[in-house]
């Protein structure tokens, strides 16, 4: 596993310099803009959507990046459990955030399709801390140029909805109805994990089923073993490239009270971490962790598990990335 | 199940008014006052007791039922676990707040008794959002007119106490115990689940144990699955009418830290849901939840966790009035 | 002035129920929608507009209209400075919330502009909780139906800048620059008050000048004193029609820290209720408090100010009623 | 003015035990209960009275006194402006809370006045910390044992109202009605500054003008200079005894914001704090400073506040006890 | 186990003056300071280490003393579970704080151990609320002063790191790296329960590999019963003289956010207090519950959860006191 | 004015990227950090000194830096009262922060002071962002390499006193009394204003008449014209090279309740910015901004107050510049 890593992308220690002094980016590494000549050597970007024009209820995510680039000051260079030392056995950078458009909802969307394009041309795995839930479509629309992918979504909303307020068509509840739509996912390799809380209606599960996306509601994942569930998830996503959509309100909300539409009865942090490094083998083409909205959790709380779930799929990518070289 | 409803007690849908829009009423139903002619329609009413003059220690739930107006309209129409969509098989409205003396213990006291003596009268089956525990005597004693009823009790503390400083008979840690005396319980229909912390005495425990009140600890809570205790609870509380009671103390404080005496080492939101959803069969005559304090959770988390909880025991009040028409 | 009034229209008083009891709407006076009988009497409708999407910085105002009609609840009946008792001398009503679309701008100011088209259709005189800046200008584009108006504007910001992020003409830093353009203001009698902060250039400065709004810079507030300013804001205004639009980023952010783009250096509240009470006998014929972002204060003090604003103001707009009839 | 003082009455300094750390007791001093043979020589007593039985609105000042011992931990040996070192020149102890009931208001009432009949007995000049404002007429039943005092009343509110609720007759906003009625205050010398805010009614302001309480409001407060207003202040209290009582919501809420009925417009901390150094020459036979209320603001901002106003009435009350020896 | 028991050291009771009332000790037990005559009878002393110059990211433990006294309040006279009446078989007191030095670590660590080693001629068990964790190494210094002790160690940290910042060696993630190397603790009886968290390299596990500590991390943790593995933790510290060390970042953050280095994905409270409660039997001679850093959790609800833990080693603590007698 | 500056050092504007979007530099400004060739061409560094080390009561200020940058990019390109476009007119950058020890306070004054030298020696200007007060005292040994400075001190508190704890001499209420003692100020060219509060004792103020350095207590300041105070401050610092210290407690709590050792009465916003941009006309040679404590405001409120005084200082010094080329 000890690949030749280029030391450019180690980030700075705690042992050096204390974790709360210095510029914030992404788990202390070194910032990467697209412009930057070494940005062709960067494996995984990680990578800010300040953006939630696509939120129906309580507004917040936009700010998410800067508080998450600030918890995640405090992630240590291995984990804990698998042992894996992502910065040493792939080169992972901050890439900086997407440009967003907080007055015109078409022209964020533009912009984002159009950066996670340029990261995908260089060649860069693309892990993102949103924004809302529909910064997940433009990145989807960038990264399935080739054809649909598979997906592993853990949420407590399905995100299936046709649309809102009589016919407005892209919000947070609507991202992979489009995705399926505009033929970016393949339904049948997709599987969406937690779902619950009281609905409008079934249209978003109907059309689910009609697909053939498989829901784990959270009456089924709180009954069944966790590693027999992400074995399932595991198997529907299959052999193919998948992208992994983390909605922090899959997590309770005593654990992530910094959300727009918490529900209450989800899993735990220990939970919340497992399914994470159950990932383990997928062929991770791009993720997201999205909607922690800072301004309804001050404290960092929020943002501090969603970077350390971030670390969680981060070091899935960079193993895999080590195991290919 | 559709049976005719009529459609004036339907929520506004999120699709149509954004959930933060619109001046809150309980799960964004209709208010009709005890003097509004739709009275006699209402089979559920939702009612708002803001009072906390029972309160021994930190003060706080006659803000209650305004905090949980608002997070109530984050609830929609359908309950996602058992399909159960309450607002189309019964009538439910808000009825407003029943009016409290912040200054006098007993007139708030009379106050209550008569406004619930009326809704009784009107033919509609209460779900209160208190106010502190000392809420549920006067309600107690408009309810049980025609004699002593059972009760599911969801608590950390037995609120079976004597007397508090040298002889106050009525404070939230007693009013069971005059519920008892004045024969509005019938002690062995009584269950009370979660009881837990540090105790002064055993004097309530005594009490319990002489007139055959069950008391489940919060050590047997956890030793025993979930749906066996709830067995036991709803073979206690028998075909008889029963009054629910639900202190938030109940679950643990990371879930609701908006509450006065709270207890570590509690139920987590999952099986606050669950154990409501439980009670599925139960002739529940009426309920409140109680002991919301929003000063201690300006967040409005506990106040959420709240109102799902009603909402669980409004979808099994409403499938049971469905079931007898 | 002691006018007959009809008694439909009088508040619920504090010492009838406790001021955190009941329902909240807008000082606690009966709500009356747009399609209620009674709107005809109406002469002055409080009415939430729950829409910040025209922010470009941190969002939250939507959630404003809920939370100031919380506060609103402890607004008694008469001004304890001038003596007016607005609710003895018109009729005023909460008119409810105009329904946004949080994911579509420009619906939105659509809704937004046919909603108070309506209010004017009515006869009513509108007071509107934002909602962020950009609300004036649908508000304006109804009310201005007959000619352009003028305009007292209390802000920190002149909101008179071209276009943001590239070419977006509709944001909360345009309203008045487009209103203008749109001949819904008349320049020559438009006044805005207290303009201060670090600048990205001189462009809407320079608008100003060259059509003519005058610009009373916060050190020109600061030095002049109180009266003075006001009178000469009266002059500008003159005797026709007028609307008032008041930011609560006017004021220092220690008074009124729930704001989404503060500026430091500003009023204090003493000075921010004197600035809004010395409109006396301007013909208001409409006016805003926006910019209040709940999720900035909590604590409800930044919307408790700006509904004690709203009280002054509705003084003024009262009084002027009562002496015209 | 260095009168010998007994060394035990020394508080703790910062130098040798940081301020933070140790059991805190008002201002570091010692514990002195009634029961305490050293009471005897206590001059002042500092007092809490953790008790809000008379809140019609928000409650919370039950918890000031803990709340205020933490904060008053920050004050030192001498006032920065005057020199008054109080603590060597008058012996200055904390006598510990008196006890109330929570949940029974005229036992509370006579568990005050029984308190502080001991406090007068021993020949000690309390100094409270409330508690919300009813606290003041049980203080004053005993110490106007021997005939009625002068009042210097600072407070946005008169609390001269008749009653509440349909004829309740004890609450936060009726303690000096009823201590005028009772023969407890000489209404002649009696003088209210800061009344402000919007009004119930004008039956409060009646009363005052008819037994000869002198209202100074706040915009008369605001015009005059400051010096001038506590001389009048001075004037109307004469040489009697008087007792002090300042309502923390006579400060502005953005200097106080941790109290239930906050009236915006009010005076900055500055003028809180004069006001209290111009009491200068005034015989105080007791003072208080109530209605601070820590659940509606955790910072203890409010609190320090208090307790540094408190620091002020202390110096004035021990230089006039030095003078006198 | 009806002991006699000195009254002197019975804690005040809730029946008698309300939990929010009276100057805050631990538990509401007498304040014995060190020179108090009466030390020689406690035989437990509550005692507050108000320091945190060892900590290397957020500080603030510094205050938790004062924040867990107050908290403490809201803990009863009897263990609800194992109905072990704690203050009624032992003697105990709160012995007040050891005064730190916040500007000079190695004067801080003397004025600790100097303090302990007082306590413990004095045949006192001191139980410590901290402080950050470094504040267990100069305890240990003054209880192992006959020879190494056992310790069972709760925490998501070793604590066994070597240095910091290129060779400081007194940190909060030290102390048991010093305690071994000076002799203070026997590495083959220590075990340490919840490792877990991303790491910086394995120095500290490899260094407990070498010396013979037993590390149960937290995958491991979640994977046993709790009573297996407090079975295991007893069976290591054995039948010898043992410290418990209780780090508060042990339990999850969601139950304790008030804390300077959380980890996700820890126990609940009911793990926390369990393991806890099966320390039955261990010879507990000094305790610790450390890193409640009050500044990152202002609700108190991290410091009543360490209260609550420290309630649970007390009654053991106690059991065999008395068993002994 | 416009001095031809290299576009390298431009901010980015908030036209472009949304102000709460990208990596937080201080003012938006590109980092250059100590080893970057572009250093050369800097005349003014913004840096930050996260550290607290010298806290003798509540700590925090070691986080300052970072919230600060965040608040920063609220800051625009021109001062709206001068018309000052700092960044047009000179090189300004971000030089991240100084790396201290936060468990060695020797280590940590080393650290900064060959920082600082480093920076002087590059011809770099440094404007701070602490930190608490004991970081000006290294700051100022590598400042003062060719002689005393003069130096305007902005404070609550004079921070001259001799030691604390029993010889402890370096905190952060000590460092200008070493400042003096090790020849880095001239005491007669230092004046320090806006000095309140209660007081240990005179020990510094008389270490102050003693050596020259003019005290302007508060009640001075508020009695006098600020231009007076302002006029008579620059005539004390006179021509010669001078240091600017800023504490934020220098300001009313109101308006920066984010710090570690508030006292009540000061000034208000207004106040603060004025003085800081009637420095006009002082050689700065460096200043800084210290005792932002952001556990103790989460909010930022505190934090944007203080660059947005760093952003007056910066005027100046960059006018200043501008002047002299």
């Amino acid at each position: 596993m000890p690949v030749p890593v280029d030391p450019t992308f180690r980030p700075v220690s705690g042992f050096d310099l204390p974790r709360f002094a210095g510029i914030p980016t992404f788990m202390r590494l070194p910032h990467v803009g697209l412009d930057d000549p070494r940005l062709g050597q960067v494996d995984i970007g990680l990578i800010g959507a300040p953006w939630d024009g696509g939120t129906t209820n309580r507004p917040g995510p936009r700010h998410a990046p800067r508080q998450m680039r600030d918890a995640s000051t405090m992630i240590r260079a291995e984990n804990g459990i698998t042992g894996i030392r992502p910065f040493e056995i792939a080169n992972v950078a901050d890439l900086g955030d997407v440009g967003p458009n907080p007055a015109d909802l078409q022209d964020s969307l533009a912009r984002m399709t159009a950066f996670y394009a340029r990261v995908r041309e260089a060649g860069v795995l693309p892990l993102t801390a949103g924004g809302d839930h529909l910064c997940s479509l433009p990145i989807l629309r960038a990264l399935a140029a080739d054809g649909p992918l598979g997906m592993i979504h853990f949420d407590s909303h399905t995100d299936l909805f046709h649309s809102y307020f009589g016919g407005t068509m892209f919000t947070h509840g609507t991202p992979f109805r489009r995705a399926v739509e505009e033929g970016l996912l393949d339904p049948r390799r997709v599987v969406q994990i937690g779902i619950r809380g009281s609905a409008y209606d079934r249209e978003d599960r109907d059309f689910a089923r009609a697909v053939g996306i498989r829901i784990i509601p959270i009456e089924e994942f709180h009954a069944r073993p966790l590693e027999d569930v992400m074995a399932e998830a595991r198997a529907i996503a299959g052999q193919g490239a998948t992208y992994v959509s983390y909605d922090i309100d899959f997590v309770d909300p005593a654990f992530a009270p910094g959300t727009g539409t918490p529900e209450v009865g989800g899993p735990n942090s220990w939970q919340a971490l497992s399914v994470a490094r159950l990932l383990e083998g997928v062929d991770i083409v791009g993720a997201d962790l999205v909607e922690v909205s800072p301004p309804f959790d001050p404290s960092g709380g929020t943002a501090y598990l969603g970077v350390s779930i971030m670390f969680e799929i981060l070091c899935v990518m960079a193993a895999r990335i080590a195991a290919r070289r």
